[in-house]
């Protein structure tokens, strides 16, 4: 079943009524989660409405905090046991003309939506994409509703029968994937992007970031470039939905995938343990 | 009087019946044209026709040229004599779960307000944006519904109190502002940056390049630094509402602005041609 919460209550029409001149719907401004939602828990909910009330600061948005987090109780509540995708999504709502406006009335939506828990820790084929992120860019660094790039990455992956897409930052080092964070196991460190190489900062990755060292494994946020995925001991990519996808072969070329088993049942039991469900069974 | 196009019709209403899972909503997925009506003639109407087509076969969009004839059809019936800003957008509509979902229903909104065209060809002042356009960006280089970065970079002019913001590209040189591109007069050489340089190919731009030869200039579609602007014989910005802004100051350092003038009588007389209206009265 699936849920949506719009005007400040929850139901199942198929469609809203909003202004035609809303900023989300006319010019990306605004921002996103995707949640995991298990057992009436929303998984890493404090991490990801802090990483929205800080991207809402940056983009001089109003962070509605009691309206989302009675769109988050109401949709878990109707979500029930099962496991959902919980869709935040907050506009600049309408303004005066001009790229400028302010807004004091933002709007908030959500949708609730089944979820597959067979889906988490599948691998992943990568094709690189043309696209390149820049550092200088608010869309490339928040979770804006700003995807069009992400879109594109992921377009061409698709037609290139891979199940997403590599993205390079302007200097052509490794920055993320259209939905993910990229990580590399080279001995016992733990390589990934840091955040000035044009990243979307993931929960999942600040969350495996934390438990590395309970995992015996050196954290370390640097440059990364495309040469150090190939001849790496692992490569995996993390999101809240999907946990940990080991990287099976970037543009054709079979990687290394060790480890990765060990980290994903780590996350694994850290999900469990907030929401009572084994995602490995 | 403002009005809306929607689900195939004309009204005016506040709000329009939106899937909570429409892509122009959720993921920034459709593109938009912001045309100039007068007299009932939306100027340049084809060129803005075609670059909308040309980005949605890129982006893998539909392209329902019928509806969107009709809705623009309608709404400069609507607008009568009057200057409007009508714009257009057209959006991938639902899909599937998955950025890189298709969909074989795109959805085409539209809406006309009124436009005081006492705005065409006021000085602008510009602050160089922190904003950096990536070339390989498609939000950067299509008239995309993600709009995060342009939006950031007006809004840090309008924080510094200037009227818009020079954003340059990776490589430190000049792409253009968040609503128009950017010209420089130097001797008889009229330059703009490239279509490489993380551009937005403006409408206008297309249209002054064409009349550049008319005018006695040289037109250069090239690498533009920042120094150019500085020491050049005029600058200004182009775009499809206030056809041209002479740029009075960049950064606080006052700009030469030779010849704008006479540039400006020109696209003002292109436009009376096409309206029978005299936008210098």
């Amino acid at each position: 079943m699936s849920f949506v919460w719009s005007d400040g209550r929850l139901h199942q029409h198929e469609t809203v009524p909003l202004s035609p001149r809303n900023r989300g719907l006319t010019l990306g401004d605004g921002l996103f989660e995707t949640i995991l939602a298990v057992n009436r828990v929303a998984l890493w909910r404090d991490e990801h409405l802090a990483r929205m009330k800080h991207s809402a600061a940056v983009l001089g948005i109003p962070f509605p905090q009691d309206e989302i987090g009675a769109a988050v109780d109401a949709l878990l509540a109707a979500g029930g046991e099962n496991a959902h995708v919980l869709r935040l999504t907050l506009t600049r709502g309408a303004t005066a003309r001009g790229l400028a406006g302010e807004s004091k009335a933002p709007v908030v939506l959500a949708t609730l939506d089944p979820f597959d828990t067979r889906l988490v820790g599948q691998p992943a084929t990568l094709v690189t994409s043309a696209v390149r992120r820049s550092a200088g860019s608010i869309a490339a660094t928040h979770k804006t509703l700003s995807y069009a790039d992400n879109i594109a990455a992921a377009r061409e992956a698709a037609a290139a029968g891979a199940d997403d897409a590599l993205m390079l930052n302007s200097a052509g080092n490794v920055a993320c994937t259209s939905i993910a964070n990229v990580f590399a196991v080279r001995g016992r460190h733990l390589l990934t992007p840091a955040r000035d190489q044009a990243i979307l900062p993931g929960v999942m990755r600040g969350v495996l970031l934390l438990h590395a060292q309970a995992l015996g494994l050196t954290p370390e946020e640097t440059v990364l470039t495309p040469e150090q995925l190939t001849d790496a001991d692992a490569v995996f990519i993390t999101n809240s939905l999907r946990f940990l996808r080991p990287v099976s072969r970037l543009d054709g070329n079979a990687i290394a995938t060790a480890v990765s088993d060990t980290i994903l049942d780590h996350l694994c039991g850290l999900a469990a343990g907030l929401c009572q469900r084994d995602f490995r069974a």
